[in-house]
């Protein structure tokens, strides 16, 4: 049975963990084995495990959200589809239309009734991270918005567990900023996993949501479900840019002729930690 | 650098993701590479990752909540410790003591004044799964205690993603019985998923959580901080556990002597979603 690699920064952020399941159905559904390895951000794990990966003769790998931005010239694996990588850094790159995904969670909030908007991210690089938070500014732009960008609150990293540093994070951004201050009535996060920090924190503070703050995350985990109150996220298409990949690969891996860059479109799912903005400016 | 595999029923359960984190923290401690291959509790699927990492020249793995009763006998790679397991089973067992575990939420319940408390597993087997059940019902013998383990309810199983059919199973739970008829006041659930989807569910039926039903969970995973109420449960060491069995892998390689049946103890930590029992029989 043919084998492909998998890498993923680390499968506690539940969106890899879902994006993972959703590669391997599709791998399984071709008769294929997937071997998966967490990089943890490494540019040097990265590089280290594709070169293991060729050692053991697994020709093909799919990579998400790498921190190498020239995975293509590594040598390693001879055929590699990259999800969340900028555009020509592998054999095909596969993405959210990022831009979009900001658009409509700004379009929500503003129909909503919020004017003074912020944005919360993350240290530290991926493309969807750099991408998102340029989405935001844009299209606070388009509709002459004030939109405020949060610094985020320094963390320190030997305290907590990889990836779960979001969600701290997310209870620290509640903590940290006075919200009225800011005048700010709605927060979108970077992710689920941030939103939900963020969402729980403000909880912890007294701040309801979201009658005082409406709270917007992206990716549609799983967890946006669990939360309370449930979180109105920009989902991503998991399953068809899961199956997209795999079929993607095997095509590389015959040397069929493939597209070498493919956005997918988001959507938004309303649930309940956004509502109409109550408060006076 | 060594690389070691790591076989697990499927990631997107938060127990497993959690436990993947900390062996691969334990590993690369050691400078050594971990491969993770999810084998969704199919004993075949186990028998042909053991082999190909055989064939990667992979001698050793560690395997958590393995279908196969017999993966000590199978060849494929030399040396096995498995995480929930019978004794026996592999080179090394490491299980939490699962009998304690129950102990544990039974007298936490009875303490806040419960007599009639119910206990709500999964199909499919498990090592883990069978004792719990077996747990409680000796838990409640010992105390003289009116338990009831309740019939898992039906699922089509093609409708979800798989792990995931805790989460939609324990909503399912909440749906189905009337707790009332029961007389139930407390509900003991095999893991935090299922605890979790079970006091969502009994929510969206207008049962507030811990005031007309206490809900507890086991595992300790993160998502247990995430939900509403936050969820009372009973933890596992975690890192302790995967410390161990890289531990105890690495011994195995070198020909040292290891013990070969290891148990852990669980600790309850206390949330909101326990409280003291307020309906009358």
């Amino acid at each position: 049975m043919p084998t492909i690699g998998l890498l993923v920064p680390s499968i506690v952020n539940p969106f890899y963990a879902e994006m993972v399941q959703a590669i391997e159905a599709a791998a399984h559904r071709r008769s294929m084995r997937v071997m998966v390895v967490s990089t943890y951000r490494d540019a040097m794990m990265e590089r280290d495990f594709l070169d293991a990966l060729a050692g053991y003769g697994i020709a093909g790998a799919v990579t998400v959200s790498p921190r190498s931005d020239s995975t293509a010239k590594l040598g390693g694996a001879r055929h590699l589809v990259a999800i969340d990588a900028p555009p020509g850094t592998a054999s095909v790159t596969i993405n959210l239309d990022n831009a979009a995904a900001l658009g409509l969670a700004v379009d929500h909030l503003i129909k909503l009734g919020h004017h003074r908007i912020a944005y919360a991210g993350d240290t530290g690089f991926t493309y969807a991270r750099s991408e998102r938070e340029a989405g935001f500014i844009q299209a606070c732009r388009q509709k002459s918005l004030h939109g405020t960008v949060l610094p985020p609150p320094p963390l320190a990293m030997d305290e907590v567990r990889p990836e779960l540093e979001l969600f701290v994070r997310g209870k620290l951004y509640a903590q940290q900023f006075t919200l009225e201050s800011l005048g700010v009535t709605a927060i979108i996060a970077l992710n689920d996993l941030l939103a939900t920090g963020i969402s729980l924190g403000l909880q912890d503070e007294g701040i309801d949501v979201p009658r005082d703050v409406s709270v917007v995350g992206i990716d549609d985990v799983l967890m946006a479900q669990m939360t309370a109150p449930k979180l109105t996220t920009i989902g991503q298409p998991i399953r068809e840019m899961a199956e997209t990949a795999v079929a993607c690969l095997l095509d590389c891996m015959r040397g069929d002729a493939v597209e070498d860059a493919i956005i997918f479109q988001p959507q938004i799912v309303v649930r309940q930690s956004s509502g109409s903005r109550s408060g006076l400016d």
